[in-house]
C-alpha cells in the first residue's frame, strides 16, 4: 500500500489536541486525513485534508463518515462503536478495533477483562445502579474507602470520586458504576504499548507521575521513571501482556500501581495516544503520534528509546479565570534550556481545562526536573 | 506581546516546504498565519489559517497581502523588495528586513557586501551582461575556469554554470552576473546563525555536507561536522560576522568553503530556515522552524545545541521519472534505527525535483552515517 503523497484516506474520528498532535505526523508523511468532530473550534479543523462536523456517538454520522475512508481511527474513546462494528464488518480497517474498544469503554467489562485475563488489578464489585452501593455498605459486603467509577463514559471528569463515608454517594449519577479497592501506591507509572497490524509489537519506556506533595494532583509525567530496573521491567511485562491479550493495533497506554510492596497493578487503560506519551515528542526516537501512525498504518514501528531525559508539564486553566485565554510568562518559560510548550489553539480558558503542555528535555534528568519546577511555578494560564 | 491562540497575525510569503515546516511550529503555538503562494498546490495550503493564491513578485499582491498582518516573514527570497519596504514604512515588522534581502537577492550585490564587511569570500568579478564576460577572458582579465552565476533570481536551477571554456557560455541568458574562481575546497560547510528583534544571536553547530566521491553532489548533510574544533570555531564566528554585519533578524543559513589550506570563504548565504538545517527538526533541541519564529518574534532564541548526531539526505525525483510520485521501498527504510521520512506533499514528480527528505540519528556518528547511506541506497522517488 502506497501511503505517502496518495489516494490513500485517513479518518479519525475526533478532534481534539491528541488529534491535532496526529496531524503533525500525517503532514510530515503527506497522508490524507478526514476528522470528524461535534466542535467548530476543534484544534483539528486545520491541518487535516477534510473536516466533517459532527457526532461521535451518532450512529448515522460515524457511519458514513468511515464508509469511504481507507483505514479508520480514534483520538477519544467516546464512539458509537455500533457504527465502527458495521463499518469493519464492510471492510473498512478499523484500529483499534470495535472489539477493543467495547472491552475499554466500559470501565466494568475492562476491570472484568483483567480478571478473566490473570492480569494484576485492584479488587473491585460492579454495580448495575450507583443507589445499590448503600444495601452493600450496610451488609457488610464493600468496605469503605473506596474509589467509585461510572463504568460508561466520563460524566466531564464527575465520573471518579473517592468515597470515605457514605454521604459522599449523595449526588453521584445512578448509572453502572463500580467500587474499587483504594490503593495506598508508592508510584502512579504508565507503559505506552505500540502494536502494529502486521503484529509487531513494542513498549515504551515506563514514565512516572509525580504529585504535589500537599494538593496530590499529578505534576510532572518523568520519563525514564525514577524506579528499579526490576520494577520498570515488571511494569513493561504487565503492560505488553494487556495489549496482547486485548490484541490491540495501534498504541495502548496502560496506566499503573506500583504499591508499597512492589506489586504492579493495571489501574486503567486508554487505546490511543495518551498525555503519559506527550514528551516523547521531544525525548523519544519515534514520538507517540508517528508509532500510532507506523502502527494502524502496518508500517515498521519505530525506535520506542529515548534520546534524552524528558518531564511533561500539563497546561490547566486557572482557578477563577474564565474566558480568553491568556499564557502568562510565556517569554521567561521560553528562556529556559530545553523547553517546549505545546499550546492546543483553545481559545477560551476555565478552571483545570487542559490548554497544552510543556515539555522539557535535558541529557541529565535531575537538571531536567528543576527547569519543569521553574515551568511549573512560572507560566499561568488565565483569562484576559 | 502576547501571540499565543490570540489575534496576533504572522505572514508568511511563499508556500513550499520550508513554510510547511514553518506551519508545524505555528500549529504546535497555536500562532495565526496568512500564507501567500501562486501555487493551489502549496504544500502550506494545509495547516495555515488563511491561503493567499498570487505572485510573490506582484507589487500589489505582496502589498495587500502584508498590510494586515503583524510580522511578515519569507521562505523564498525572490520576493518583491520594493512592496516589503513600503510596508515596512507603514509599520509593519517585516523579518528578514527588506534592507538584508536587497543585499542577498542579488549575488553581486551579496559579494560586495562581503569584500566591503572585510568578510573572506572567493574573488569575483561583476559584469552587467554575460556577454561582456568573453572580452574579459580575451584581453587576459578574467582565467578560466570560474563558475558563473547570474546575480538575479535563479532561472530554474539554471542560474550556476561551471565555465571551463570560452564556449560553454553559449546559450546561458544575457543578464547581469558574477565570475567566481573556482575553490578547490577540502569541505563544503554551512552555520545557521539566529538573530532575535531583541538582538539576541545563537549559532548552530557547524554542518558538512559530504559528497558522492564520483557524482560531485551533495548526498548528505552532517551534524556535527566531522572537522577539527579550531575550524568549527573559525566557522562560526565568520557567519556570527555575516549575520552582525547584514544585522538581519530571523535566520541565516551561511554556505562556507574550508580550502586546502584551512581558510574559511564564505560562499553564500539565505536569510531562512535552510536545507542544511532540517536535520534539526530531530537532533536539536530547538529546531530551525521553531527558532526562526523565536528570532521573528523577539521571544528569548532556543537552545541550539544537538540531542544526537544528525544526518539529512535530500529525496530528489529519480531521473527519468516524470508524474504521479510514488516513494519506493518506503517500508525497508522505516525498518532502519532513528530514520524519519518528510515527504513535502508535491504530488508530481520529475528528475532531481526536492520532493522530501530524511533525518537518521543517533547517539553515535558513525552508526548513523551507515544507516543514512542504507536510506540513500534503498529509498526511491518515482512515477507511477
Amino acid at each position: 500500500m502506497n501511503y505517502f503523497s496518495s489516494n490513500f484516506k485517513l479518518g479519525i474520528l475526533g478532534g481534539g489536541q491528541l488529534g491535532k498532535m496526529l496531524l503533525y505526523e500525517t503532514r510530515k508523511w503527506d497522508i490524507y486525513t478526514k476528522v470528524l468532530d461535534n466542535s467548530e473550534e476543534a484544534p483539528c479543523k486545520i491541518s487535516c485534508d477534510e473536516f466533517v462536523l459532527g457526532s461521535l456517538l451518532d450512529f448515522d454520522t460515524v457511519y458514513n463518515f468511515g464508509s469511504n475512508v481507507d483505514v479508520l481511527t480514534i483520538e477519544i474513546e467516546n464512539i458509537n462503536v455500533d457504527a465502527l462494528e458495521k463499518l469493519e464488518e464492510e471492510g473498512v480497517k478499523v484500529f483499534p478495533q470495535p472489539r477493543a474498544l467495547r472491552i475499554i469503554q466500559n470501565k466494568a467489562t475492562q476491570k472484568l477483562f483483567y480478571t478473566d485475563s490473570d492480569i494484576p488489578t485492584s479488587p473491585f464489585t460492579r454495580f448495575v445502579y450507583t443507589s445499590e452501593i448503600n444495601d452493600s455498605i450496610n451488609n457488610g459486603g464493600l468496605k469503605l474507602p473506596f474509589v467509585w467509577k461510572c463504568a460508561q463514559f466520563g460524566y466531564d471528569g464527575q465520573g471518579v470520586k473517592v468515597v470515605r463515608k457514605s454521604d459522599d454517594l449523595n449526588g453521584l449519577p445512578n448509572v453502572e458504576c463500580i467500587a474499587e479497592e483504594m490503593i495506598n501506591f508508592k508510584n502512579e507509572l504508565a507503559v505506552i504499548v505500540a502494536r502494529s497490524s502486521a503484529g509487531e509489537i513494542k513498549t515504551y519506556p515506563v514514565v512516572e507521575m509525580e504529585f504535589h506533595p500537599e494538593a496530590n494532583q499529578v505534576e510532572y509525567v518523568i520519563c525514564p521513571a525514577r524506579i528499579e530496573d526490576k520494577i520498570a521491567q515488571k511494569a513493561q511485562k504487565i503492560a505488553l501482556k494487556v495489549a496482547q491479550q486485548i490484541n490491540l493495533v495501534g498504541l495502548l497506554a496502560v496506566e499503573l500501581f506500583q504499591t508499597q510492596d512492589d506489586k504492579i497493578l493495571v489501574n486503567e487503560v486508554a487505546p490511543r495516544p495518551h498525555n503519559s506519551g506527550h514528551y516523547s515528542i521531544e525525548a523519544s526516537y519515534t514520538n507517540q503520534f508517528e508509532q500510532h501512525i507506523r502502527a494502524i498504518l502496518g508500517l515498521p514501528l519505530g525506535n520506542t528509546k529515548s534520546k534524552v531525559a524528558g518531564i511533561m508539564v500539563n497546561l490547566v486553566g486557572a482557578e477563577g479565570h474564565t474566558g480568553d485565554v491568556v499564557y502568562e510568562n510565556m517569554e521567561a518559560v521560553l528562556e529556559l534550556e530545553g523547553v517546549t510548550p505545546h499550546i492546543y489553539g483553545k481559545k477560551q480558558t476555565r478552571p483545570f481545562r487542559k490548554m497544552g503542555h510543556v515539555t522539557i528535555v535535558d541529557k541529565d534528568m535531575e537538571r531536567a526536573r528543576g527547569v519543569a519546577q521553574k515551568v511549573k511555578e512560572t507560566i499561568k494560564v488565565i483569562s484576559k
